[in-house]
């Protein structure tokens, strides 16, 4: 596969997209899988994709399709299906993974389950782990789509294959770094929307930069507990895809959590929001997975222990912080 | 001293003022010493400050001084003078710190000698290493003296007396976490000054939210791998000293080094802009010490590097993202 291999992009959302016109305009031969006919229509005769990456041009060697495709004349995958979709999408599809190599560009922890993407990949469709990466970091869409600068990670517990996904996905505006800790990718890329609906609440409550700053940072230790007690390395939670993902969704007026916290803290009930959303926010699902997880391993999840109250709960945000607040003394590493 | 002691702040900027008022208002004899009379008889007579923090009202039972102090009758010194005068300041006015506990909250390297300010005090003014602690992390000190919800660390080497410190400054509106890590919060807060810098060049030149995300994650990459080679504990570059207040910081539009930054990325010329500050930003004299200590320590600071051709030789700030961008690839923890 190292050498001329077709790329198939599965899922015609913003993300998969903008990856798609990225690596298609580097001259590689890119194919996208989309849902919808209009969407498909719309880049093959447009080069456009207005409902989900308003306004920008698509690369011209861009070819889109949502039916009679032949899977198997691929043999690099590019995932940007959401994580809650991809057990029954690819079984739906029909879509057979055994021997591909592929990169995971989702986010997420499949809800009851408590699965990992690369788990999702690995049991229910036979992909090697050695053929799994996943390419993750501080990566709005409509701005890699815009080529302005982004840096991200590839992770693989082989080797080659993230630097392979390197070399391909690499250019003067898209920089990316590797790793061996997939583990640790999907943690973190996972649980920054719960620590981003709790920012969320920060914003709505005007509790301030201090506050927010402080959230974000223990919200980083717990996830960072909690990879470490999933044999995550310590020091991932420290990069793109930990700390600089976390970043970027806390202080995004795009992100879906985020936003669906402000609400909360602005005072309306969490069971309300959900029940009028069309697509519920990421983080919702990632907290109950969070906190399972915690309980699980033994791991102490303050922040994301609260969010699954108030989420599932309708607990009082403000009671919330008052119990955050007036835990025991602490040592900042434990 | 664990008892009863009598506390001395040294600084009335907004820093100094808004601890003094916040320990003051928890029933603790404090005292503050100034550097004007004005501000000195402002504190005393109105219970206000407002050149350095204005609008708010201080605690009732706060004293201040600018001459006639007898420094000996307090056993604890609360230091924020800024880093560059704090040998030239204590010597001045003629205070003996043997024998005293102090507990640094100022940010920064000295520049010339490059030390940190704990070795100031050390060598300077023969205060024991187990005297010393650091309070640092994200806090604004206007939003702590509007009793903002503030978590910050209290680093010694010395357990009881971080914990101690923890204990004195903590209620429910700020959280004291403790650490044994003083060199690592004192290298996090230094630092951070540089990539706020850094940060606002990136404002200036619009280059988005992924760029800034990636800056502050390989800025804090870069500042541990300093901090590592000088002692510091990995981890504690992910905690409030270090990533908490570097979020703070880069966001900051009240942030002195974020600004600077951010007219440099406007098109000013360094060179200009410092021959007008009437008081030089910290993180034009850290990014000089920061590429001094990498090079003494042989650490790769690449951003840093830039900061500092940027900033003392006037390198164009486009030609400097452009040779960070195009480094050789990479893997994230090296």
């Amino acid at each position: 596969m190292y050498n001329n291999s077709k790329i198939a992009i599965i899922g015609g959302g913003g993300w998969g997209t903008s990856l798609a016109s990225h690596l298609a305009s580097m001259g590689l031969d890119v194919a996208i899988f989309v849902k919808e006919e209009e969407v498909c229509n719309e880049i093959n005769n447009n080069k456009t994709n207005n409902a989900f990456l308003h306004g920008i041009i698509l690369s011209d060697n861009l070819k889109a399709y949502y039916k009679d495709f032949n899977f198997e004349d691929y043999s690099l995958i590019v995932n940007t299906v959401p994580t809650q979709f991809i057990s029954s999408f690819y079984t739906t599809n029909g879509f057979k993974l055994k021997d591909k190599f592929l990169v995971n560009c989702s986010k997420g922890i499949e809800k009851v389950s408590h699965r990992l993407i690369s788990e999702i990949f690995e049991k229910d469709f036979q992909l090697e782990k050695s053929n799994y990466a996943i390419l993750t970091g501080p990566s709005h869409a409509e701005l890699v789509a815009r080529n302005k600068l982004t840096s991200v990670v590839a992770a693989s517990t082989n080797e080659n294959f993230a630097k392979y996904v390197q070399k391909i996905f690499s250019n003067k505006y898209f920089r990316v770094y590797t790793s061996n800790d997939t583990i640790g990718c999907e943690i973190g890329g996972a649980l920054k929307n719960v620590i981003a609906i709790a920012a969320g609440i920060n914003d709505g409550q005007q509790l301030g930069d201090n506050a927010k700053a402080a959230l974000i940072t223990r919200g980083l230790a717990e996830i960072s507990r909690l990879g470490i007690a999933m044999g995550a390395n310590p020091l991932t939670f420290s990069g793109l895809s930990g700390l600089g993902d976390l970043i970027v969704t806390c202080d995004s007026i795009h992100s879906r959590n985020r936003s669906v916290g402000e609400r909360i803290g602005k005072g309306e009930k969490s069971s309300e929001i959900l029940a009028n959303m069309k697509m519920v926010a990421e983080g919702v699902h990632t907290s109950e997975s969070a906190y399972s997880l915690g309980v699980k391993f033994n791991v102490e999840m303050p922040i994301s222990t609260q969010i699954y109250k108030i989420i599932f709960f309708d607990k009082d945000p403000v009671e919330a912080i008052r119990d955050l607040m007036s835990r025991d003394f602490k040592e900042e590493i434990y």
